[in-house]
């Protein structure tokens, strides 16, 4: 299957869909999970059409990882779980659902459950405070 | 909660404990996971002595995902999964049960259901054919 540049990740880094941002260099941007499986949740995209990890070059893969990292801690300052999960789907049997390389950041609260991944929607409304939380902590 | 040099990844990488290499270089080892979730279930660690991510040098960071995406590669072309999960727990309140930094490369096959986390452990002799694959494949 080759890689689909009209993904949704591709247009929210074409700025033809929005995002609810936390942070952006010239390699990545960070927005915030518009179907969040915990409160906090991030996704860190590159701006390379890579389908998944084993497309991406190792420079893409590197900056994925220095901006996760980034993210993460600011997530573990601004909102305080007592976890963070990073993960990163290859292939739709590994539970990918858009073909465009990413990492999810999600924060895991003692008792919580998590939601279900790419199902239910949350308005950027609901999401920008929290995310105003974690940029002011990067 | 303090790092602790006695965890069974600082005994692997000071060869106190074996594994069943798969990889390494000057900044990180990767080797099976003794209990896997799937065939193919392989560890990447840093030679750092961080328990998460959070506590991880950016530069750590950069080698441990570098080292991932070789292995991630090396996986999908000596055992063809219809998908492979990166993942990365921090703390226990994520799933974490090694405080060592870690990630997880797990191979997916369609229609397979995962084992367990950290709850089955399988015997080197077993693993060794697998490893074998995976590194014939870097």
């Amino acid at each position: 299957m080759a890689y689909d540049p009209n993904n949704v990740f591709a247009k929210i880094l074409r700025s033809e869909m929005p995002c609810v941002k936390v942070f952006e260099d010239n390699k990545t941007l960070a927005f915030m999970d518009v179907m969040p499986q915990s409160e906090g949740h991030v996704l860190v995209i590159s701006n390379e059409p890579a389908q998944n990890i084993l497309e991406l070059s190792a420079q893409g893969a590197a900056a994925m990882i220095t901006t996760a990292r980034k993210v993460a801690l600011a997530v573990q300052a601004a909102l305080e779980p007592d976890g963070i999960v990073l993960t990163q789907f290859n292939g739709a049997a590994a539970g990918q659902t858009v073909f465009h390389v990413h990492f999810h950041i999600i924060p895991r609260y003692t008792g919580d459950r998590l939601a279900p991944h790419a199902r239910n929607m949350v308005s950027g409304k609901l999401l920008e405070p929290i995310a105003a939380k974690i940029r002011s902590a990067l």
